[in-house]
């Protein structure tokens, strides 16, 4: 499919999409109009139309979506077609928890990415096993990206150690990182970086609450 | 201060900068050039002033900003001047992780919101402790938030109980909900909610990815 260079914003909403499309896609629901997905997705059909049509449009005149092509192609455009094997650092409070919600996680979407090694640099975690996953020591990346060539890589080690380790990870061969250390990163433009910092989307929360309050 | 309507986009670069300015406060920073602001935070100068200038400005002339004044005031536009008590509803993997991460963290900005109260529906769980916090049945949140009013509630329970959690927070008084469950709720325009899918996220990764692979 031709795809012209789309707009960040369109990119960002196309995971709703996705889950929408699925949660319909596991109802049964085969066609779906604009109008009604506008109606649960709580935004506009024309917006919807939009969207997608940056994508080369999916519907049809009279009849609507085609549920399951639609999410298969947005799926094929986030590149979830394909299973994503990934590693994680930082086997700490949020690695622990990472580990185990990708274990034991039975959506279909979930399931698209694969946690196939955990690391940390602490010695008393050598060996235990994670989710069904062993710990190894972060030392031992390098060979293990060998064997087995991954592309992403979870970072939930402490603030002050992420930026190294991110740089590690890039040395050896990762591409994309998913950010959960509360700082940015400054890596080369060979690698993209997803940022999950709770606290910043914690504080919007703050703002928000303290602007309905004003309207009381 | 006078405000006047701020985009989202802006509310949504103000934890960003007060992250920054954080650290800088942490270094014995007194006071920073918009450039040099800039610099570090890799967005322009212009949009430094521009972002701030929406908030009356903070910047002199020659001098550039202090920088614990403007962290102060843009704490205190994000509302986080005061403590905010949170409670949680969903003491699992997630749940857990958060719990930790609120008692254990040192951070100025993390303290700034305290978690008070653990709920569940699960009787096995009932009275045990979480960093510190004893567990409570579900059903007794309306009798707690009667005795601590609470506003944020953290929403960490399975997708299929959320929306029935999330109104039940509401019917009790909670006015903001900081959600983990991956899906949208549907609740009154008196209630704010902040998002946290972080499979939307890992998706747009997968899709970034992806598209860095296209210039190989």
């Amino acid at each position: 499919m031709p795809q012209r260079d789309i707009s960040k914003a369109v990119i960002r909403r196309l995971p709703r999409y996705y889950r929408y499309l699925g949660d319909l896609l596991s109802d049964g629901t085969e066609r779906i109009s604009s109008n009604d997905l506008s109606r649960i997705m709580k935004v506009t059909a024309s917006q919807i139309r939009q969207d997608l049509n940056n994508f080369g449009g999916f519907g049809q005149q009279g009849y609507g979506y085609n549920v399951e092509y639609l999410h298969d192609e947005i799926g094929k455009i986030l590149g979830i077609d394909d299973t994503h094997d990934m590693i994680l650092a930082g086997v700490g409070n949020f690695g622990h928890t990472l580990a185990k919600y990708f274990s034991e996680s039975k959506k279909s979407s979930t399931r698209r990415f694969r946690l196939v090694g955990l690391f940390d640099v602490n010695p008393e975690l050598e060996g235990r096993e994670v989710a069904g996953i062993r710990v190894r020591m972060l030392e031992d990346l390098p060979a293990f990206l060998k064997e087995n060539p991954v592309e992403i890589g979870i970072l939930t080690v402490p603030a002050n150690a992420a930026s190294s380790t991110a740089e590690f990870m890039v040395e050896n061969g990762i591409r994309a990182i998913w950010n959960y250390a509360h700082i940015d990163l400054k890596l080369p433009e060979s690698v993209v970086v997803e940022n999950v910092h709770l606290l910043d989307s914690l504080m919007t929360l703050s703002y928000n609450l303290k602007e309905l309050k004003k309207k009381d």
